[in-house]
């Protein structure tokens, strides 16, 4: 078998085999395909595309390519989520502690990532001491004590993945719905769970900006999981403005602490609260979805999500005194009002926008080198159908450096439409697929 | 500029400016940008194609990559000559002399090549001791003195186009019409000369196997040259059998050497006379075709045309003896007949097959590192249109080893098509594109 016959074949219109996958990604992860032909079948891929069973066999070939995490060790269903990400997504902090409460085992892999904010493992340092890189034994005796358990991703977990993605992020090959599938689902499939919730976002502040496309990706991830066997299920949630109101690593921990209180924004609980009856259904800990909604307020109710959350951080060396105290939470130094320069309804939010004034701040990386600093950020005031009068806070900026700060509202000022009418509201859930 | 960017740009259909094709060829050539960003985006523009403009301008960046060879110092029309090649095309090696003896300056470049036989610089050896390896100004002095030289093509005419030919060979990104032009036509106007006539082969023994894409491809290097400035015509001829009767390098001299002296194939021989008679025209030697032909004619008869070929041999150090006596070229040492199996007429030859026998006798380059065995090779007795009678000789192999001769002769038999009825004559000439 060549390569060269498998790019010629690919570029011609035809499908790749099996065989032919896990040749060119095994020879690619080992290093005997080169990056020159590997990107020129990318690019072929783009125009060509890859039919079902393609797109199903190249992401077992990638999940394989590494450590298949071994997780028979922990007793029950595990149930993993994952986000394709966004502006204000402090979502896994708030619904691991809710789900996990309610009796379903959380066995989760995060990431760090570039972008707006850092990932979820950066937020969960704004606990002191925590720490995310423990060994495979440690996460699985967590997971089996106290239900839960999220751990940084290890080098190992589908390596073919990270060298093809790198290459594809270089080489204009990134969108194309079966490549994105199979790299997010190839992850997935190698961290071990047995049902994978997954919530795809649509709209200004997200990696698929229309909703068609956005439905494609759940759709094809959907189909990916169950074609090997795991129970996957996708919601698919707005994303058109940022989640909540916090948008910086330890605002939006605080803003879970307080949903975890019942104290949440609206749209942030719902969103966890559908996610987490979809996991409940998932592992078996609920029949229907009024029973597992009932559940999680529950376990909201009686302050055990919270404890959950408390005893997570706690077994992970964090200082669980935060979760009760969230003055103990890293604090920016300077806090300076956006004010509205006119009256009327906010209809529409540059969502990515928001993201980058959070970078501006220093919240989020710019490069893999790049220090985030956890204490800044902003809480929105106003969103997108709020009615606001001129002079009246927009948002709030938390910032340790007045230039910075300048540069970032400068920004947020863009970001902001005004209209006379009320803008109609956009659901939060746009559908559901599995 | 970030190449990125233009790899976006023509993935997305878009055409990309001079400046960006400059930037992209330049930073190639340096380094500065990796193969597998070139692969990529070699296969966008596969997908996508290039424009009269971008192919113009990828001409001209490739072109100027390297040493633009200057032979302002040789007076008069500088003519050059290239052909796309195929099975049995010595036609430098007769044409290059008859044109020059009519006094039209030849300052030709020419390369080695793997393949079916060598190239012309590997013919062109078949004279013990002829030297292509010479300077520039070696060169210029030669064709100023004699009207004609040969050289071996440098390493640093259009390192560029070698580069990518090199990464395009790997990645399944060789066949569009733009990029084999430019490749061409790059090296073709680094070269130097004033006016270029290209033979454009198609059939079963040449790249373009359909007489469209010959087509295409003539009329896009005949674009590409005349917008830089040289006057260029493209001849579009059979390749769809051998041409002429000799397939092998120093049987092909005996064969060029034959039609110096007015005994040469049919078939060859009009295809001297008709690129002899474009390139007198494109020099202004000659005011019509027909004044071509004849002094082209008078070279033969009066042998003139013999006698520069000796000059040229004897100018670059080789033993101009072999011009008169051919029994000095290389010999091999077994000949056998191939006789055939049946009657009828031959109304089919496989082009490329009879190459392969070539190949299979030592003829060829397989690798760059291979050597070649000047002496081998074959001579046909019968061409498309032929009758045979059953146990008649089809051709005769020349060979240096018995097992390689019988592999030959297997893959020979395979090669010849018979039919009852006389097939309908090919013309040779298909067309020209001025």
């Amino acid at each position: 078998m060549r390569m060269y016959d498998l790019i010629m074949k690919k570029r011609n219109g035809d499908a790749l085999t099996e065989e032919e996958i896990h040749y060119m990604i095994d020879g690619y992860t080992a290093g005997r395909i080169p990056d020159y032909q590997m990107s020129a079948m990318m690019m072929a891929v783009y125009f060509q595309g890859m039919d079902a069973e393609e797109t199903a066999a190249l992401t077992l070939a990638m999940a394989r390519s590494g450590e298949m995490m071994d997780l028979s060790a922990i007793s029950g269903v595990k149930v993993d989520k994952h986000s394709t990400g966004g502006v204000g997504d402090k979502t896994s902090i708030a619904l691991a502690p809710m789900v996990a409460a309610c009796g379903v085992k959380i066995a989760k892999m995060s990431g760090r990532g570039l972008g707006h904010t850092g990932g979820t493992i950066d937020k969960l340092e704004s606990f002191a001491g925590f720490r995310t890189a423990i060994s495979s034994e440690q996460f699985v005796k967590q997971v089996n004590e106290i239900g839960i358990s999220i751990m940084g991703q290890t080098h190992d977990i589908a390596p073919a993945d990270k060298k093809l993605y790198a290459l594809r992020d270089v080489t204009a090959t990134v969108d194309n719905m079966s490549l994105i599938a199979s790299s997010i689902m190839s992850k997935k499939l190698a961290s071990g769970a047995d049902a994978i919730v997954l919530d795809v976002k649509t709209g200004s502040g997200a990696f698929m900006k229309r909703e068609t496309d956005a439905f494609a990706l759940a759709k094809e991830m959907v189909t990916l999981g169950n074609l090997a066997g795991r129970k996957t299920i996708a919601v698919v949630s707005d994303m058109d403005q940022p989640l909540g109101r916090a948008v910086g690593n330890a605002l939006e921990v605080k803003e879970a602490i307080d949903t975890l209180r019942g104290e949440g924004p609206e749209d942030f609980t719902k969103l966890c609260m559908t996610l987490g009856s979809y996991m409940l259904l998932a592992a078996g800990e609920a029949a229907t979805q009024t029973e597992a909604e009932e559940k999680l307020a529950q376990v909201i109710e009686d302050g055990s999500a919270l404890r959950k959350l408390a005893e997570f951080v706690e077994a992970q060396g964090g200082d669980s005194r935060a979760v009760y105290d969230t003055s103990l939470l890293p604090t920016a130094s300077i806090t300076e009002e956006i004010v509205s320069p006119q009256e009327g309804y906010v209809c529409k939010i540059d969502c990515d926008e928001i993201g980058v004034c959070s970078l501006l701040l220093g919240g989020g990386r710019e490069t893999k080198e790049s220090e985030i600093d956890l204490s800044v950020g902003l809480i929105l005031h106003k969103k997108a159908g709020d009615f606001v009068k001129a002079g009246e806070s927009l948002a709030t900026i938390y910032a340790n450096d007045r230039e910075k700060a300048e540069a970032a509202k400068k920004r947020f000022m863009g970001a902001y439409h005004f209209d006379e009418v009320q803008p109609e509201k956009q659901p939060l859930i746009k559908g559901i697929i599995q």
